[in-house]
């Protein structure tokens, strides 16, 4: 298992002043990200002054924020500006230190930008992957932590930058953490701030696939060793066999999520490598909310519906045609995003069939298209090919301007 | 002259080794720059490789970057990669601090992510224009020098930033500085970094407009009382006035170029505010030439120039038919860029024709446009509002990713 490797220096160093540590620990903010063609940089501006609030209230040694910030590589400007702003609040602003990540969404270039000189201010960033994994070293009563940062990478980057032969997602992640073990110091306490799609955990439907052709999950097991695994991907809280833990998204990013409620987690680690978790919720500026019915009694309850201005999806159960519904439903609720006619959905079937077709990913919809217009299956080449050619252009369509 | 606005504090402070201050100043990099739709990123990687020797060797107090640091708001992932890397090298690896503002072609949001906490470790970035101007001190010898950076800004943003009521970019300049030397210390020496279009400057083409229908050129005058005023935006190395100095731009970005020496500049300011420039070369990977004569001989020519790499311009003089030149001259000039042929510019008159409608804005280019089609001058009413149109298209494109 050692590898012919120095240790890589694990700094700079934070003091801790509690008896045990303690991490906030979010991910998936998604900033700029737009929801049935609207913007929702005021809902995410709003959660994130109550969690900077909760990090000046709790005093946590370090924030982790375990990536896709941004909702695309190259995000709208007022997601840049929000960002700063948030970062500056809690570095220089509380004084906390903050470990962050690049997820599948952001690039992991842009993220990069100014990170050494950062760093001495107290803003981990890794964006990019390299050999040396970003480390960064707390210390309690009980002795050392090292937090690693491992940014999402694609099986390729993690090649080049190890000079290892391999192809999936489980061993590019695989070859980080073998490196890391095999320099990492026994019995130090040891913390993986990492964006993966884990076996077993539950999906949304507002996360882009990792992997074309395949899910691109790795085995909770991977992580061995580590006394927690701090995750971003995965838009449900969720922890996966005590340790591996997903925060959840900053707010609802689609439907399949209205009966989330979302939080961000405080991690308690002590001197024996426990952890505790606590989920703590965060109060979004506009709640995403399901509302079936006809549309006369939906319009009737929103004069007296104190939550009116939420973001709100409305299955309407008329039989009979209607007459421009949406904008009779958004004089009581404002904020509609979007009607569905449960009749038009012959009882539900042909909905399920749609929310069913809507979790497929790219590939295995061509191969079903491909499927309906030559009578026959794609040929192991021809899948093959496609898998290649999606996977180029979602690599090129994230590092590209 | 003064107002009602406290003395803005002008922090961080930097101690000076020498007896006279000394300033690397250089502008207009832009990083990300395509020239005849060739990337420019590896000349732009080799002359900075040279800035970054000369900064190590010449141990300036502050090193002065004026301004379009990228080409456009949203720069290519390897020119973010580059800033990055070149601004680490100097600021951890030289320990020279960096002063650093957003031209026109810059994303002023985009610039500023991680100011505050980047300012902590001598980086200081301007971005969005403020009330309050960044400023940092140097201290010497002598006593402090003040260093006011100046990030380019639309009239508007002005407007918006200071609440006074104005609409050109001398008024919008003139504010900002107004409002500094109201709170400027007597007897304190004065460095402004900006990005503007001083009348009487030489132009070259590659310099996009800084306003439609108009110059957007301001006076030199407007600078009194400052000791230094290091600019950015023409991209020839000048001094208008003795103390109002253009470093230039990197590399050559126009063929108007051709003639240019690129260089940074070396700025000396003594004890009691007088300033002494110094332009030191930089060597680029490849020149751009531009070369004159027949197809036949200028392919002969090849072989035997030691520059066969460089950018060149081919203006052919040959009178009859030519089969597929630009693959014979890549042949000879593997890095030509483009051919124009003499005799189709009958005896250079459509030639100059050329060049100077290449030299008009886009608005100029319209009304001339409207002349031929319409045999009608635009009245005011039509003028201003495509000057509108254009400068809310040109906003737009600043700003949206």
């Amino acid at each position: 298992m050692m590898r012919d490797r120095a240790a890589p220096p694990c700094l700079p160093r934070h003091r801790s002043e509690g008896t045990e540590l303690r991490f906030l620990h979010t991910a998936d903010w998604h900033l700029g990200r737009l929801f049935h063609a609207r913007s929702l940089i005021e809902d995410q501006a709003f959660v994130l002054d109550q969690f900077v609030a909760l990090v000046r209230d709790v005093r946590p040694d370090a924030v982790l924020i375990a990536g896709d910030v941004y909702d695309r590589a190259v995000p709208p400007p007022e997601a840049v500006a929000l960002l700063d702003d948030v970062l500056a609040r809690i570095v220089i602003g509380a004084g906390v230190p903050v470990v962050m990540i690049a997820g599948n969404h952001d690039s992991a270039q842009r993220l990069d930008f100014g990170a050494r000189l950062l760093a001495a201010r107290g803003l981990h960033v890794a964006g990019r992957v390299g050999a040396e994994t970003t480390c960064v070293t707390l210390v309690d009563a009980h002795g050392e932590v090292r937090i690693y940062a491992l940014p999402y990478a694609e099986p390729a980057a993690v090649r080049d930058a190890f000079g290892v032969d391999l192809s999936s997602h489980e061993a590019a992640l695989g070859a980080q953490l073998d490196a890391i073990r095999a320099a990492h110091p026994a019995g130090v306490r040891a913390v993986a701030v990492g964006h993966a799609f884990v076996v077993g955990g539950a999906v949304s439907e507002s996360e882009r696939p990792l992997s074309v052709g395949g899910s691109g999950a790795v085995a909770a097991e991977l992580f061995h060793g580590f006394d927690l695994v701090a995750l971003g991907h995965l838009h449900r809280p969720q922890t996966i066999g005590g340790r591996v833990h997903y925060s959840g998204s900053l707010l609802k990013y689609s439907l399949s999520e209205a009966d989330h409620r979302k939080s961000v987690s405080l991690i308690e680690l002590d001197g024996s490598g426990e952890v505790r978790i606590e989920q703590i919720g965060l109060q979004p500026r506009r709640d995403l909310r399901i509302l079936q019915g006809e549309l006369a009694d939906l319009i009737a309850a929103g004069p007296g519906d104190a939550r009116r201005d939420d973001y709100v999806y409305a299955v309407l159960t008329d039989t009979g045609a209607l007459l421009d519904p949406m904008a009779r439903l958004r004089e009581a609720y404002p904020n509609a995003l979007a009607i569905e006619r449960a009749i038009l959905a012959r009882s539900g079937q042909a909905g399920e069939a749609g929310r069913q077709l809507r979790e497929l990913d790219t590939g295995s919809l061509f191969a079903n298209f491909f499927r309906e217009v030559s009578d026959a299956d794609l040929n192991g080449d021809q899948r093959r090919a496609l898998d290649d050619l999606l996977a180029g252009m979602e690599a090129s369509e994230r590092e590209s301007a």
